[in-house]
């Protein structure tokens, strides 16, 4: 949505709205961290967030990155900056295709500062002098596609003070198209009032945004005003200097003075507040919690339009379904189907097309390095090494797990004592979500979509079963006449008790004056190609561990063995239910310890260790109702088993 | 659906269906009667009816007619006979296109009787001999698109009692393309299985449908086995003999005897029955009834997959959305969609396409001559006398209301006394549904789709406002939040407090392994349409009575003034508080009686009956708030007026 859009529906409902700004980090490990902060500061509810152009342009690719992870990923309205210097037009067409290809709608033009070993700077081939010429680029290439934001100088910049001058600029850039106004960072706020006025007289109609650049210490206090020569109020110095050498005092002093501004600003109707975050959270937090407008201090919850975050890709804006398959794997789902032409579409059921990407094609697979997985999930060497990481996770200790690339959700509480007694006895959940039996739409956990409306869910349930166990389950499931399940193998030898391939709304809303919305299901096509990518992140898992080793044994024969089943309670008033088929049942050998050919030679054989986690070999009905089961039907080895007592 | 597939999946269920035969009637009024019929029989539960072909083709146009009608308009899955006699080949390819366009799929082929004035027959132009040609052409012509049934004769027919020649030239049917049988009327069962058994001996495989014609007189039954030459069994002659002149008796004899034989059919493994109804419902009710097949006798509910009644018009049978607004204009509404490409669709919403047919293209207006209607609704002359028709409407004691065009559902039992209380204050309530939070899919009023599921419901109210009270009730209106409301006059002036034009769901269900379906919406486009021909309604109903009358200036003044208010309680929890809105309210001089220009010379205003029935003028308030609504804002004239009492 155009910034300039949200900024008058805001001023409409006379409710302070506010936005970050971010810069490319240097490193990768700088951009993870950003994103994973970025995802977080999601849940403060900015308007949009901003994402600097690398000073001459050098960053040029992570910014046009970050803008797609941020629009996409994140689902976070974002404003690419864009500037002239050391930019030919090639450079500048290139930003903007792919500014438009993230589903971006937002551009701030900037002239930008001269590259750090340059003290002037010319305009490269078929570049651009001056910001209103790229605003009448813009324009003229993407027409009403891009809200177009300029800089304002309250107090003058760089290279330019007489602020009345930078106002007859700032005049012909909004004469060029430009339809809002950020300014650089002020701590005056009577300048900046003063400003805002001469604007508004010299015809300066559109929206103007202050900058405001929170306290993070007082060095960086004070370098920055200074670097921007703006002009700092002679309380803001007395009551800082005091308490300069102790950043936390400086943050808490420095908060009351930025906060206080800010609401000065807000008080001249002013009602958006621009934050420049220095890829930081927790100063920027701190003035929005002071000025209660955070969904946490105001009482309005953080809109939610869906029960899943909503991408902002290309495209993706209506995008109403999605398969619950991917619920805690959002960037793999955004990346797979990226290249669908719309959201939802009939491509799930329609084995002409490849529905969603090849798991090799966008490098989906897991999370992170080697070391780091090891060092995050250990080397377990038996199935009660592995359960109790799901357990922890589940207690919320364990912040990821290969099937989740975040914490658990606050939403499975209910649930939370179901789940820790299936992984205490050796089934894996992968996913799952309580029964909803009519929320409201506003509940801080359940709710979604627009207020006075009602959600529900069908209870859901993923999880890993062994072959030991699994016809007994499935006995079970087949005899309860509420629940739908599939069941597959790494292999896809695929059994369910449903009759069509239709979806299964799992998660739907019923709301004033709408049609029923029901973004989230279970189906067929969906479900396989989520199963080639849960079995592969298991395989990945197994290979952050060297071959023959106990935990790369251990965790290929459980992705080698079980079954991911998925289990809908189609009564929705239902929650606990789902956990009965399990009662009673439990994994076998579950503290056997795989040992690896470096501690022994007769632990080389996949039967010898498949036979022990198994117990019992599958029981030929259940074969038969799979298709291709053939292995299967040959008995395992007893032999060559090799096990510490 | 193919008849051959229905008695597939009945077999396979192991439970008995039934179809029932009709004739075109000779007047209009016998082909209105008989449609009654065939819709009140619809919930006995028929797989299929079968129409017959005029002999000698006489009431071809009819019996295409009705057979658009029975599957367009009753739902109910149709058959056509076709013959052979007087019939050129153009006729018969005019015949088909029709059941085409029906949506019909499945053909009788007959060779027919010849012509009753002559005794042998010349084949016509390009036209067929035998039936076997007729199935042959039927084939070449629409390959698989029609269910191809042929006759089979147990005891010969009419020119030909050679049964072993009849099954040779059965076979050659079979063999040019015909799927099931259906056979001459008998009743002497072992006769028939007798029959079934040399046909399949002889290799035809095809499903055999016997035909039962249920004994209405003595004499009536004397007369079809006589024409049909079919062998009575001794003990039917003794039974019926003794009771021959008593009627009544004569049924409930006839009705054991057939059901014994038709229990005889089934218990032999053959489970579909056809029932020569002769267009009389009651013989054939009994003898199902006491067989206890039907969904009241049966304890298996009737399939309802949607809440209203699926139409089977070509394109037709995957609807799955409509306006409530038609709920009780079921003929209106597929007659005025009729031209659509496709069902539910966009076109509502469409205003580049001529959504809903024009009301006069159709002859959509009030059923039935204005004697008959007069005879119904009498000649109302004051307010009260017009309530007092919806009253005795809702108490089930009036069979239909200009808006409505079969008497009150049973759904309406639950908001009964709130309706009544309305209509007796002078509002005149349209439409209405209770809410429902989640009825079973098998509840007997509120039930619908498959089992296992949950239904709801949002209520709803559709009613005639008098502009005197207007003000007030969309007051009341705009201060609930849960209540979206259009509001309209005759003049298409419109009120709402929704904010956008998609639809809102009013009924939906919620299945095990399914998408959420939601058949029945409000929306702008579909209630603009409806306005039109709910006024159009009650001008009709006015023009029922001679210009000048009290009756008809009285129902001109209700359309000419009145607004057509529907409101929907978003919260489906509440079923009564929708009724809240109109507390303490009545309209105003309910008992005052408007004077025809028989009778008086004053009362040929306008004004002056609209100021009366009034009271008050609406205020400026309420005006504003209305395009162009500048009339109203010149004040009634006071004189003029003329009462009575």
């Amino acid at each position: 949505m155009h910034i300039s859009k949200k900024l008058a529906q805001a001023h409409q409902s006379n409710k302070p709205t506010f936005s970050f700004e971010f810069f490319p980090p240097k490193t990768a490990q700088g951009v993870q961290n950003l994103y994973d902060r970025m995802d977080r500061m999601h849940d403060l509810g900015p308007a949009f967030i901003d994402i600097t152009w690398g000073a001459g342009g050098r960053h040029s690719q992570l910014t046009c990155e970050m803008v797609n992870a941020a629009q996409s990923h994140y689902g976070l309205e974002t404003c690419m900056h864009l500037t002239c210097t050391d930019m030919e037009r090639t450079q500048v067409d290139d930003a903007l295709r792919r500014a438009y290809k993230a589903g971006c709608t937002n551009i701030l033009a900037l002239r930008g500062d001269p590259p750090r070993d340059q003290e002037k700077w010319e305009v490269k081939e078929g570049g651009f002098r001056y910001a209103r010429d790229l605003v009448k680029y813009i324009r003229t290439e993407y027409g009403d596609h891009f809200d177009i934001g300029v800089a304002g100088y309250p107090e003058g910049c760089d290279d330019h003070r007489d602020v009345d001058m930078l106002i007859d600029h700032l005049k012909e850039k909004v004469d060029a198209g430009a339809t809002f106004v950020v300014t650089q960072m002020f701590y005056d706020v009577d300048i900046f009032l003063d400003w805002v006025k001469k604007c508004r007289d010299r015809g300066i109609n559109i929206p103007i945004i202050p900058g405001i650049m929170p306290i993070h210490t007082h060095a960086a206090f004070l370098r920055r005003a200074n670097w921007t020569k703006c002009h700092i109020p002679e309380d803001w110095y007395k009551a800082l200097e005091p308490v300069k050498n102790d950043d936390a005092a400086v943050r808490a002093v420095g908060k009351e003075l930025v906060a206080e501004m800010c609401r000065k600003i807000l008080d001249a109707g002013i009602l958006h507040l621009h934050f420049y975050t220095m890829n930081l959270a927790q100063a920027t937090r701190m003035v929005l919690e002071d000025l209660s407008i955070t969904p946490s201090t105001s009482g309005l919850a953080l809109e939610k339009p869906l029960p899943w975050r909503k991408s902002l890709g290309l495209n993706r804006r209506d995008e109403t379904v999605r398969p619950i398959f991917w619920r805690n794997r959002n960037t793999s789902y955004i990346t797979r189907t990226a290249d669908w032409d719309e959201f939802p579409n009939g491509r799930w059921g329609d084995s002409r097309s490849p529905a969603f990407g090849e798991l090799d094609a966008y490098g989906i697979g897991l999370k992170g390095t080697n070391e780091a997985n090891i060092k995050l999930w250990g080397k377990p060497k038996s199935l009660r090494e592995v359960t109790s990481l799901f357990v922890r996770y589940l207690q919320g200790d364990l912040d990821r797990l290969p099937w989740s690339e975040g914490a658990i959700s606050t939403e499975a509480e209910s649930i939370k004592d179901d789940l820790l007694s299936l992984n205490k006895r050796g089934f894996l959940t992968i996913n799952s979500q309580p029964a909803i039996d009519g929320a409201s739409s506003t509940h801080p956990v359940h709710g979604w979509g627009p207020v006075g409306g009602w959600v529900y869910q069908k209870a859901y349930l993923e999880l890993l079963v062994f072959p030991s166990i699994f016809k007994t389950v499935i006995e079970r499931l087949d005899a309860n006449k509420n629940l739908t399940y599939y069941a597959v193998n790494q292999k896809g030898e695929l059994l369910t008790n449903t009759k069509d391939e239709g979806p299964n709304a799992v998660t739907w809303g019923i709301f004033p004056n709408r049609e029923i919305v029901q973004p989230t299901i279970v189906e067929t096509v969906s479900f396989l190609a989520w199963k080639d990518e849960a079995f592969r992140l298991g395989q990945d898992w197994s290979k952050c561990y060297p071959a023959g080793s106990s935990s790369r044994k251990l965790i290929e024969t459980i992705m080698g063995e079980c079954y991911l089943v998925n289990i809908v309670n189609n009564d929705f008033h239902q929650t606990h239910e789902i956990f009965k088929v399990f009662e009673g049942l439990e994994a076998r050998d579950l503290d056997l310890v795989f040992e690896g050919t470096e501690a022994s030679d007769h632990a080389n054989g996949t039967y010898g260790t498949r036979e022990v986690l198994n117990g019992d070999a599958p029981v030929a009905e259940v074969e038969k109702s799979i298709a291709n089961g053939e292995e299967r039907k040959v008995p395992f080895p007893t032999n060559g088993v090799a096990l510490k007592s």
